[in-house]
């Protein structure tokens, strides 16, 4: 009795959150480390964040920091936290999840004098990155105009579907090839994470060299914004493949009308309800009216997708899609002030995302790089991912540069690390292929923006010689 | 064996995010209503939010919804998790730390199906709403001029003074009258609750009536401000002797150099800090170079002041008076944009101290009123609340209305109720005694503005007889 006494007031040493807040902080600052050096290498900032969560979470864990080792292993940790609690015996839970080893390390942290620290701190981090991927999924939605995309009309359709089918399709058959007994769920998930498209970085390298409003421009960013709806709807079939656990043409029907149906109703739907909130809050600031509109409208599309069978980030993209700053332009006029959606999610995306992205270079095992099936499977999806988005190029019939289109196409950049990271938690995307998706997402990224250069110039100087 | 993998499977059945999510979704949305409601009724927003929290903890909690029943005891129900996860039995550290009753009720909670995601969803709002209070105090420092205070001088700083002690001793008297038998440490710190000010809801009935710029609101808002500094190293003193256990005068003497020489830290080194990184940041967008260095200067003085034996919250204010717009002028002008910190910290505050409020709220236990000794120790309470306060108007010598100083000193509002969660945090504040806290803090935060309005018409006529 008076052992336990004693323990509680370990409690009262300090606050609670310090932790926290060391933890926390720590993983931001080294991911802001990170994007400083990409930018300042000219490099997308994405890359720079996983770089270091890389080098983070191999050189952490090899020195035996527990946060990190909670951290690596993947959002399944808490699972060992939530079974513990329910009664099962600790190391019992801890074994079956991650074998033997990494079982009694994760045991000997979770008992240990800081166990409970240890584990809030990273499931902050995981939740901050969790909603982090929301936020981001938002801005994609929020950039995404729909009226704009209709204009552009069927090259950017072509190459959207020939953008996620052939990627698909090559991952599929690499990843048979090379890892042929690997359950057919797994094979789906990873080939589906090959056709994600990252609008953001080859608009950055379009506005860059003044090609944002060309032919091939429109293109390209047309064919993004449809890659994400179709990414997102083939990734809603393959979860229902993956949780209902068989194939089901009558399932697979559902699951596509099922999203189809969440993404017209919010389209269709939302913004009746955006106005009866913008109209309500009234009362309220405009900075808090504007804030709490978009906040609560997000999270609650967010959940509901959830509740649909839907991944939480579909629902945060059609809620991007469906909010617009004209919902309140009434309102702004009369108090005289403006600010504007995306300033006000902005301050949230910048601590937010940083994280997500340092938390899946952390996540990549390099260990894991130390097997040749390993590597083979790199190289596979690599070869499958880069000549796939070059097939979609030729889905631009008009007299466009079709290897403009297809290099545009290929950075994977956030996009298909949220994919990998729905695999992780839905259980089909193992620490191996995990980590070859991660090398993928990063050599696309990497590749594109001077590929993508190389290719302008080249067109440039064959006008030239027209002339 | 079977059985485990049986229950591991429960966790891919959607994004563990979603009930998240939808928790923290949801009491946001009431504190939303909350602030709302009282926005149309013309009441401080803070108001709002608790009474909805009052509302739904006490509703919540006797219709058995769990999180409410997990967020309803405060902090120390995390503990139960931690030492379960070390291994003492749940039911016996349950026991301990909540009495019988509750305790057997934590832990029907916390090992049923759902306990780890209530678990889950209960310490991310309580992470959230202490990030709420440190954002809260930056905001407070933010807008705490230091050099306007230096020119309102010497009144400020004895109304201050006075507006601390007078209440310190009048509290102190009452409990030691009330509850003869409490312990020094939790006497000394309701006591110290009772010394706070908030200048945000004076400020804006002053700014209402255009009073801001007159004598006595010069006063007030300068004495406010005093006030926190004063209140701050008060509370750090307060919380050394709970810690410590015992009054020690060298003790004592420590923590007030402690803290004077943090403050004082802060303020001298702090400028060279910023300057550095906001001239390094330079690479980044202004919008991430703003919020990277305030964020991480916010962090890292808060963890630092808890490092330094202090709340973390000063850490916060500290970070708050340091930071300027100033130290980002030139880089401003280079970029041609502007956006000012506090518009940037906003969207944060906006979303997270609501949270905190209403978690106030929530663990107001109305069934702790059903005693006459704790109606007594609130009503003592309050009027040695509302008479401390009036005293402080005394220590205006100019000409000026001592009444309306003393009566703008009166709303406790949010630094009081931070007192008060540190002081539960700490565990020398109970269930009673806090919910006689909230009601003090409500009741002087909802008379304060109708009182001085009438204290302000009164002056009017006053002078216009004399006219």
């Amino acid at each position: 009795m008076d052992d336990t006494l004693d323990t509680g007031v370990s409690f009262i040493h300090g606050d609670p959150i310090a932790p926290v807040i060391l933890g926390v902080t720590s993983i931001l600052l080294f991911a802001v480390i990170g994007r400083f050096a990409a930018r300042k290498l000219g490099q997308p900032t994405v890359l720079g964040e996983l770089l270091m969560g890389i080098l983070l979470g191999n050189i952490a864990w090899y020195l035996g920091i527990d946060l990190i080792t909670v951290l690596r292993e993947g959002p399944q940790v808490f699972e060992v936290v939530h079974q513990t609690l329910a009664g099962t015996p600790i190391d019992q839970v801890a074994v079956t999840i991650f074998g033997s080893e990494t079982g009694a390390e994760i045991v000997r942290i979770v008992t240990g004098p800081q166990g409970g620290e240890v584990m809030q701190v990273a499931q902050t981090v995981d939740v901050f990155s969790r909603y982090g991927v929301i936020f981001l999924l938002f801005m994609v939605g929020l950039e995404a105009d729909l009226d704009e995309m209709r204009q552009v009309g069927a090259d950017s359709i072509r190459v959207a579907i020939l953008g996620v089918a052939a990627p698909f399709a090559l991952g599929f058959a690499a990843v048979t090839l090379l890892l042929p007994n690997i359950p057919l769920n797994s094979n789906l998930f990873i080939a589906a994470t090959l056709g994600a498209t990252s609008i953001g970085i080859t608009a950055n390298v379009l506005q860059e060299m003044k090609r944002s409003r060309s032919r091939e421009g429109h293109i390209i960013l047309g064919a993004a914004v449809c890659d994400d709806i179709l990414g997102l709807i083939i990734l809603a079939v393959v979860s229902g493949i993956v949780v209902s656990g068989s194939i089901d043409i009558a399932e697979i029907i559902t699951v596509i009308v099922v999203s189809s149906l969440f993404l017209v109703g919010a389209v269709s739907l939302g913004p009746a309800i955006v106005r009866f909130s913008a109209s309500i809050m009234g009362r309220l600031d405009i900075v808090e009216a504007k804030m709490f509109t978009s906040y609560l409208f997000v999270m609650v599309l967010a959940w509901a997708a959830n509740l649909a069978g839907l991944a939480t980030i579909i629902g945060a993209f059609a809620a991007g899609i469906v909010l617009s700053d004209s919902f309140f332009s009434d309102y702004e006029l009369a108090k005289k002030r403006t600010v504007t959606i995306r300033e006000l999610i902005m301050p949230l995306e910048v601590i937010l995302v940083p994280i997500f992205f340092i938390l899946m270079g952390i996540q990549v095992k390099l260990e894991a790089f130390m097997s040749w099936p390993v590597i083979s499977v790199a190289a596979g999806l690599l070869v499958a991912a880069i000549i796939g988005k070059l097939i979609s190029g030729l889905g631009a019939r008009r007299p466009v540069s079709k290897l403009i289109v297809g290099i545009g196409m290929m950075p994977r950049g956030e996009v298909g690390l949220v994919f990998a990271a729905i695999g992780r938690t839905l259980g089909v995307i193992d620490d191996a292929i995990f980590s070859a998706i991660v090398l993928m997402v990063m050599v696309t990224t990497l590749a594109a923006p001077p590929l993508l250069k190389l290719a302008i110039h080249a067109q440039d100087r064959r006008e030239a010689t027209v002339d």
